[in-house]
C-alpha cells in the first residue's frame, strides 16, 4: 500500500488516499496532543505509535466479538489501512462513570457508577465546539435516520459491553469513551477512526490513577502520557 | 377559594396554598420580566394578567381538544386556581422554526422550517443554567422513566398540532414554545404552569413582527411588551 495525497489533517490523525485502492485510506497517527476544544496543545514522541497499537488491538477484540470496524491492516509503527467511510458527524460518547462534562455540566457527583451506560451525541463542528444534541436534532442536522442513530446506540452499547470487563480483566476502569461511525462503500454502518487513551477515560482500579488524556488536559505529573499508555497498551497485551 | 401561605415564588409567578382544598394551589401572575437566565430583569404593569388570560384562553382549549391540564378555574385578573402537581423537572420545547439557541448552538438557518416539530428537553436547574439533556440524562437525573418521556413527547407534539394551526388562523406563526409537566396526586402526568408569550415565539405571519418575550429580550422598539402581548390576546379572542 502506497499513500497517494493526504486527504483530511484532524487533531489526532492525517488521512492519506491510497495509490493501489480507492476504497482503502491510511490512517497515520500523530503524536499531537489536543485539549478543551484543541485550545490547549501538547506533541508527545511516540504517542501516535502507542495509540495505532492499542487501537488496533482493542479494535481486534471488537471485530471478534462481532461488531464490524473499518480497519483492515496495521502496517507500520504509526499507520493503519482503513476502509474508506463517510464519517458520521457524531461524536458517541459513552459512560459508565460521571466524570467531566456530565459532573460539570449536569451537577452529578464526581464518581459516581451510573445505573446504566449512557450514550450521548455531540455533533462534529469544531465551529459549534461540538454541541450535545438529541436524537432529533441529529435527524435535522441529517446525521441520520432514527433507525440509523438507534443501531448506533446499540453497537455503542455492544462496544461498551465488550471493552468495560475486558478493561475491568486488566485493572482498569473504563469510565467513559468517544467513539465515531462511519459509513461504508455500501452505506453500512461501520466503527471508525480509534480507540484509545486519547478518546477514553481509564482509572486504575486499585489507586484511581488517571491513564488517560487527562493526565495532558489537567497537566498531572507534568502532563507527560506517555508512561500511563504505555502501561494501558502493556496490560492489553498482558 | 383563600390564598394561605405563599409556598413557591417564581420568575414568573407566586404559588399558594389554599385554605379550603389541599390538593389546589393558586397560581398568582407576575408583572416581572426576565430574561437570559435572569441576568436581565424588568416589570411591566398589566403583564402578569394578560398572561392570565392567554393561558387560561389555551389551556381551554388544549382540554376541548383532549389535553389533561393543572388548571381549575381563573378566579381574578392575575389568579389561577390549579391542580397541586410536582413539577417534572423539564423545559420541554417544541420547535417549529429556527431561532434563538438552535441557531446560535446548532448552526441552523434562523427562521428555516424544520422538517418536523423538535421537541427538546432542558433539566430545570437554575444553578446549571437548565442545560439541554437528551432521554438518558433525563432518566439519569430522575425526571422520568422512559415511558413517561415518551408520553410527555407525544403530548408535547399533540399540544403543537392544536396551537400551531390555531394561531396560524390568528396570524401569527407559533415559532416555538416552553411547556412544563407535572404529576398529579394519582401520578398522571399533566400540562402545568402556563402558555404565553413569555414562554412562546409568535411572529406575525404577515410582517414577520415579534410577539412574544424576544421584544424585552432584545429592546425591540424599546422593549415594552405589553401592546403586542394584548395584540395576541385579542388574536385569541377573535
Amino acid at each position: 500500500m502506497t499513500k497517494k495525497e493526504m486527504i483530511y489533517e484532524g487533531k489526532g490523525k492525517k488521512m492519506w488516499s491510497v495509490a493501489e485502492n480507492s476504497d482503502l485510506l491510511i490512517a497515520e497517527f500523530k503524536d499531537d496532543l489536543t485539549a478543551f476544544d484543541a485550545t490547549k496543545k501538547g506533541n508527545e514522541s511516540g504517542k501516535g505509535a502507542l495509540n495505532n497499537k492499542i487501537s488496533t488491538e482493542l479494535f481486534g477484540l471488537l471485530e471478534q466479538n462481532g461488531i464490524e470496524t473499518a480497519l483492515v491492516e496495521t502496517i507500520s509503527d504509526t499507520e493503519q489501512v482503513v476502509k474508506k467511510c463517510s464519517i458520521v458527524p457524531l461524536e458517541v460518547i459513552v459512560r459508565n462513570i460521571a466524570t467531566g462534562s456530565l459532573t460539570k455540566r449536569l451537577g452529578i457527583t464526581e464518581g459516581k457508577e451510573l445505573p446504566f451506560a449512557l450514550v450521548e451525541f455531540c455533533y462534529k463542528d469544531d465551529a459549534l465546539h461540538d454541541p450535545i444534541i438529541n436524537d432529533e436534532h441529529a435527524i435535522i442536522l441529517g446525521a441520520g435516520e432514527q433507525k440509523e442513530l438507534d443501531y448506533i446506540k446499540e453497537q455503542a452499547r455492544k462496544i461498551n459491553a465488550i471493552l468495560k470487563p475486558f478493561f475491568a480483566s486488566k485493572g482498569l476502569k473504563l469510565v467513559d469513551f468517544k467513539i465515531e461511525f462511519g459509513r461504508d462503500k455500501d452505506g453500512k454502518i461501520i466503527l471508525a477512526d480509534e480507540i484509545s487513551p486519547d478518546s477514553c477515560r481509564f482509572w486504575d482500579a486499585k489507586t484511581g490513577a488517571k491513564m488517560d488524556k487527562d493526565i495532558f488536559r489537567q497537566d498531572i505529573g507534568g502532563g507527560s502520557v506517555k508512561v500511563a499508555y504505555e502501561e494501558v497498551l502493556k496490560r492489553i497485551l498482558n
